[in-house]
């Protein structure tokens, strides 16, 4: 998840396919349905304005350790619209309903669920949920919750990108208040909490972005929300630049583009530093020179938070210290959300094209 | 050092230029000249049968922490041509002399050297040290011993190649015994001493080489030094080698090559493995899919054996205990130098002719 842009297939062997979740979707009638849930069903991948419709399904019973919520909202990202036209590396199988992340409320509750009550505030714990619906049933263990004193845009849209953001910083390199990293894609959902929680540790941020109509007013806007710098991809290699980075040298690099972008970006990080890979906006692979991996002792990574939450799957303790972070930087206003356009559910074909438009810094939210 | 093929410039800013050491290159005469040395200068990069010259030095006096030392023997490295060239990160200030690596007997120490004495075998610890020459006056702190039981050949080659593989296998992440690994460039110096000192782990390896003329023997030879499996490069792509990654998934990938055979051994390691660069043969720069790093959660690192000893010269100690370790797998069979032809220092023509061949899988030793 978060800001994949479209990633090959070539590697996808080695993990298969994710199997529906977040609530079966029973497509046939199987006894009375109890309830109809509206839900935007694919059940072929290609283009999303194509191949998504609403659907009415049956909810099935609920089993003693599921539990029924109710979606409050689901937000539109790149890696959802990959997953529905097929070029995202994990895929549900069809039919499905679109969607990975958001949030819900609990309605109601199997006999031996205990760790969830009725009115507590959830989001799904992995992929391949479909989230853009309006009531699921679910397993317990796939469900995590969340703080609800949150804004609602917040809460649909925190744990997947600045989840992402905050982990990066966090699990790679010890950063220290005054350090700099460098990141592209700035102006990504998790860039922008990149810069955000970056900020409120006091390390500096470098900020990269592609040249665009009305630059002046991202970079404005990257800025109010504590970028140190914000410069376009030309501008870094412009030699002008490099007194920039005479006292301000990054330890840690974050990519969700790559290509041509991304090795002019390493040009600049320190010796010895780290460069954490979570996206690939331009389509093209990570290249790095030679020398810079022997001679200047580079550490080229990679990050996935889907990952991270399977392999913290069992102990939610330490998905819960993390949203609890983030809340917390939330209700201090040192976190917002990236600006959102709202829509209801059934406006999903507008929403969904507002989404897919290019240079585009606003998330999609469907509200249920 | 080591098997670095042809490295581009585009990052030596950060390097600057190392100075000529093991004895200063005195070309002028100031005073009475002690003694004449013989050493293979360039003043000017380029192809080295041209640009280096067999010339009579001056040997400058003896300082008190300095030690006069008689070059024993000294190979031909890859990254000593390309340094000839002018195309290695590190250039020395010309005129220089050329030679990295090889084995000295003390034959003098000053009045405050502590650590060496007369008999002693001694190794340079630091590039641009200029080993092509009969005698050499230099700072006992350049200096390293190493045990003076080895075979001559052994012991003018240790401190490079054999170092970089042990660095490499010991470093990066911990390997068990029945653990495999894989590396290109299989039958490089380094490649030769990995193959050896991974057996003497109990460390499987899988080694690929070029396609080239009289295949067969060199996968005779490498399997003769303990290679657990010899694969050329078009191998790789076969489909029929998936059985063989079936049950020998590598953890740890060693590249010297770059470009499409290095995405081709990324594809064969397992999630969560290492791969270390240490050279570029192909001249091409490390190129790994987006989704290699975010899904695959590959680590790409570098290794560079000059920067370890630079980091470890504040302690002597763990440089002897690695020779040491070395010297022990020599003494006991475990590990042979490469095949090697020996040259008179004269005949330095013919021995930098033959260096230069291509799919040589001989090193060239000059012999003072």
């Amino acid at each position: 998840m978060g800001t994949m842009g479209f990633i090959g297939l070539r590697y996808m062997g080695r993990f298969g396919v994710c199997p529906s979740r977040f609530g079966s979707l029973t497509l046939g009638s199987r006894g009375i349905p109890r309830r109809a849930v509206s839900a935007l069903v694919f059940r072929a991948h290609g283009d999303p304005a194509e191949v998504l419709r609403l659907e009415e399904l049956e909810l099935p019973a609920l089993g003693e350790t599921e539990v029924k919520v109710r979606m409050l909202a689901a937000p539109i990202n790149p890696a959802d619209i990959n997953m529905v036209q097929g070029s995202y590396a994990i895929l549900p199988s069809l039919p499905a309903v679109g969607g990975n992340e958001g949030v819900a409320e609990v309605e109601e509750v199997g006999a031996k669920v205990d760790r969830l009550k009725r009115g507590d505030w959830v989001v799904p714990s992995d992929l391949g949920s479909g989230t853009w619906r309006t009531v699921a049933v679910c397993a317990e263990t796939s469900l995590q919750r969340i703080p609800n004193r949150l804004p609602l845009a917040m809460a649909a849209t925190l744990s997947v990108n600045p989840c992402t953001a905050l982990r990066m910083l966090h699990d790679f390199i010890p950063l220290n208040p005054g350090d700099f990293l460098i990141q592209n894609g700035a102006n990504s959902g998790v860039g922008q909490s990149v810069i955000q929680i970056a900020a409120s540790m006091g390390v500096k941020t470098i900020n990269i972005v592609r040249k665009r109509p009305e630059l002046e007013a991202l970079i404005a806007q990257l800025k109010a929300l504590g970028a140190d710098h914000v410069f376009t991809e030309e501008d870094l290699r412009k030699p002008a630049l490099n007194d920039v980075f005479k006292d301000a040298e990054p330890r840690l690099a974050l990519n969700c583009v790559g290509g041509k972008a991304t090795v002019d970006m390493l040009r600049h990080l320190v010796n010895g530093g780290t460069m954490v890979t979570y996206g690939g906006m331009s389509r093209k692979p990570v290249t790095v020179p030679t020398s810079a991996l022997i001679f200047r002792n580079l550490n080229i990574r990679g990050f996935w938070v889907t990952q991270w939450k399977k392999d913290n799957a069992h102990d939610p303790s330490r998905f819960d210290a993390m949203l609890e972070e983030l809340a917390a930087l939330c209700r201090t206003g040192r976190l917002v959300s990236p600006a959102l356009s709202e829509y209801p559910l059934k406006d999903y074909r507008e929403a969904l094209d507002n989404a897919m438009q290019p240079y585009s810094s606003r998330k999609q939210l469907l509200v249920m």
